[in-house]
């Protein structure tokens, strides 16, 4: 079966230095299938970045090879890491780009990517996601043994991610990622939902902005209307019917939602 | 051979959204071959994405599998369908997009896509371009029997479009798309322009912008020229030669153009 | 081995001429690996076209087919060229776009692309990306003899490329591209900084903007500093620390850069 291997980075959507990766691990192995998981995470944006690969990255198979690369610290002592993460390999620099994801699923083997044979012969200081991170993949791709990549490690470098606080009538989150469409994804689970009715008698609140009741599709409202439904992220999103919310009401990544009954 | 699966969305280029329908489908079948048609649609806008699959999706081999989301009405009680439209197959929920398709070539069969044994076993309210599309075109191109994706339907969702009016000396049209270039493609197809003499004696008009004689190429006027000429698409175009039409004239979809002679 | 097929166009990203390009290729071979190099060159721009080429398509493995599409010039009696570069076969309109790679390694062969049994049966006047160089790239992945595409021809069509000027005490030259992170590219190669001190008596000036000392690595200077450094491309680049340097300079490709020690 050929090997998926998917790239997210912060170069921006059709930027060559994407076409560069892809060279590398073709000439490595050129079998491997290339999915291009997300180019548009903002630049040096780690949290962002953190967000999708949680989110997609566990869509695909089994044995998927991620490779990530948001990556300000490229060329200095932050160090470069693979985590077995579920049952999928993942590469990226240890600077808490990995930490979203090893916050629902504990990593069962982290090793710090040290041994230079795996790598390009000439590594530059500025693009590690080609000269490193890259041929490391798909030597993975190829069935190189993990271990070989270099020492373990005991932990990944971490991010602060706020939980959702969830108390008796009251749920205190907050946006933390805007998609394309412009809906507001937030830190609120389905499951933190539970208990909480979906009629009127549930108000949503995010900074002055207030809708009632929690739907299931943004075609039972009429277009131009605030509404709140458990997106295909399995998180509480708030959505204006036919347009972009981020727009419409100027709210971004990290604005307060409450829900209250 | 490996199969080929298009991707016609109004996700935005380089959305992680794309991605999920791909880990859906490569999950399925790893040998797919995917390849993305547009992720330009604008938001919800099935006529751009109906106009596009129209133009593109014919020009792909016999047996390429399209799947196509441009679907407002996600969740509702808005039809899924199946549709084969000459050699090729077809997955989209069924509100219009493949509508303009379908006026060229009648659909030899119509389903309606209803057998919940090929979907993803949870289905979100919110994406069924990766909890029923994906799935469905995947499991289409591992030679699933169309009949078995749901019961036959008589007819696809339709939408309006307006043919272009040819008289005796006279064609009335309107801009349909633009594309990336800038460029104004019209309704006016070459075969309306069969009788039309080439020369300065035929007279293009778009809202108060004119220009005369039918062109074979850009470069046959300076730059910064109106230009009228039959574009790859076949039918008639409107272009500034080395700068974009739509922008310089403030021209959009649905702008009347007249070619008199 | 799948042959490798990148595809460089302006047509913008995510276009779906890129799709029709795509279609054409796997109609022909369907076991072709397509890779976007970029659809982001600016428009017409056959300048920016080259420089790309040049940096990103060497780094592709021996064997790869490049197809480039930046072609003001279509449907008038510019060329279509073939070309052997290095190792890697290019399909190209002769107009200057390959000029940038054959000024570092000498072409092996060359040929004027005029066998029609090759293209499409029907060549549009506007589009020979999709009509002729697809399906002429699609056919050599095959494994069809360049020689049988049309007569041999002596040279490419030139674009002109001023070196960098290096003297006692300075090197002047100038910014040649601008990349997604906004990063300022210059024509300054690492060769003819190699005598060239790293330290504080270096000045690089770029505009009226001067920074002093040569760089490994962006995260050597705080946020919002101008950095000199050496980067992926090989050649000196002046960056903004986390921030645009095209953007907050005003800077644009063809500004003159100066190193003096």
């Amino acid at each position: 079966m050929r090997p998926i291997i998917t790239l997210t980075t912060d170069f921006g959507t059709g930027s060559p230095y994407v076409a560069a990766m892809k060279a590398v691990i073709l000439s490595i192995n050129p079998e491997a299938t290339l999915v291009d998981l997300s180019h548009a995470i903002p630049p040096q944006d780690i949290r962002s970045g953190a967000l999708v690969l949680a989110e997609f990255a566990p869509q695909f198979p089994p044995g998927t090879i991620h490779v990530a690369v948001v990556d300000p610290g490229v060329g200095t002592s932050r160090g470069i890491v693979y985590a077995r993460i579920g049952q999928q390999d993942f590469v990226a620099p240890d600077n808490g780009l990995l930490s979203r994801l090893a916050i629902r699923t504990l990593p069962s083997t982290i090793i710090s990517v040290t041994q230079r044979e795996f790598w390009l012969p000439d590594v530059s200081a500025t693009f590690h996601g080609r000269d490193i991170m890259a041929p490391v993949a798909a030597r993975l791709s190829l069935g190189l043994e993990p271990s070989r990549l270099g020492p373990p490690q005991a932990e990944l470098a971490q991010l602060e991610w706020t939980e959702a606080l969830v108390s008796a009538n009251k749920i205190e989150g907050a946006v933390e990622s805007v998609d394309s469409f412009g809906n507001l994804i937030t830190n609120i689970s389905a499951g933190a939902l539970a208990r909480v009715p979906r009629g009127e008698e549930v108000a949503i609140v995010c900074d002055e902005h207030e809708t009632r009741g929690i739907f299931k599709t943004y075609a039972e409202q009429p277009q131009m209307t605030l509404i709140a439904l458990v997106g295909s992220s399995g998180n509480l999103e708030l959505a204006i019917v036919g347009d972009s919310a981020a727009v419409m009401l100027g709210v971004r990544a990290g604005a307060p939602v409450t829900v209250t009954w």
